[in-house]
């Protein structure tokens, strides 16, 4: 199509990435060939070294570079709350924000009786493993407010239940938000659980 | 921020890429090392060899593996026209489209007073250059109709004026265009330039 076959091979692997098309890849791979030295070269060693070193932790499936986490390792996050996530990116969004100081406990996906996805596809033999053996207090269900994210956090309830304090992410107006904007869903979800000033 | 050193130095390498921001780039990159034997690594061994191959054409500017790019080296397409854009992807596009049969000159940007981008900065002198010593009948002007683009048209107008043939695109409704989205400019340009039937 273009010019020559490597490049074309680059490309089409690139618009393969999610977020990525042909047109994109297209752009994203002539502007790597004019910064060769500043980001092709770089960024092929470094795919190469996360290639070899990138692993899930075995206890709590995150992604990173040891068997066992960073997050799983430090004593100071064994504070007895555990997170419960569908996914790393979930995660990494949590931490980024900073205001959790426990565990995490990656599922991997979500329940989905259409893609024939049970609680053995997923971590959730793990996790109420976990939960027994870990000082577990509390499990904060950290699941998107999506039909498959409240299935998932739903089952998971009903597995842990009376064992230790369940909890989930509070529902309503997201910060910035302008109500104009807002689904009829989320400002139900808000009124219902308004709070006295 | 995430996890570890190397998963966020890539992370931030490829949120430079054009298209992709830093939450597209999370996803990316978890979705590499999730897909890392059939997706990471040859995508890095891929990167590595085209950061060694790749190279500009020295007569057209197309980007390719050889020092003078195939078509410039293809006596078929030595049929007098040349057709000049403004970027690789340009050229790349009008091959896809497969209407042209003749050869390529990429500037590699056009004229703009405010970034102090003279004829010099772009191919344009060796453009003149090859119309005298290349048996060049045609030259259309492929730019794109921006006001630089056209500002650019206009100068190498002038430049090779008398010597070839000057052409430049048709200008009117895009195939599949409806009239209520195409913007003013578009429909006076198809208006002024319409055809009988």
């Amino acid at each position: 199509m273009s010019s020559t076959r490597e490049i074309d091979a680059l490309i089409d692997m690139m618009a393969k990435l999610p977020g990525l098309g042909p047109r994109s890849a297209r752009r994203a791979v002539l502007h790597l060939i004019r910064k060769r030295a500043l980001l092709l070269t770089p960024l092929a060693d470094l795919m190469q070294t996360v290639a070899v070193t990138a692993r899930e932790c075995l206890n709590c499936g995150n992604v990173g570079t040891s068997d066992i986490c960073d997050i799983c390792t430090s004593e100071k996050r064994a504070n007895g709350e555990l997170c419960v996530v569908e996914d790393v990116a979930d995660l990494w969004a949590m931490e980024r924000s900073g205001v959790f100081k426990g565990r995490y406990h990656v599922l991997g996906g979500t329940l989905s009786a259409l893609d024939a996805i049970g609680p053995q596809e997923l971590r959730i033999p793990r996790l109420i493993d976990r939960v027994s053996t870990e000082n577990i207090t509390e499990v904060i269900l950290a699941l998107n407010a999506t039909i498959d994210g409240q299935t998932t956090a739903h089952y998971i309830a009903d597995q842990l239940d009376g064992q230790v304090t369940l909890t989930s992410l509070a529902q309503g107006v997201p910060i910035g938000g302008e109500l104009d904007y807002l689904d009829d869903g989320t400002i139900t979800a808000a009124m219902r659980a308004r709070k006295s000033l």
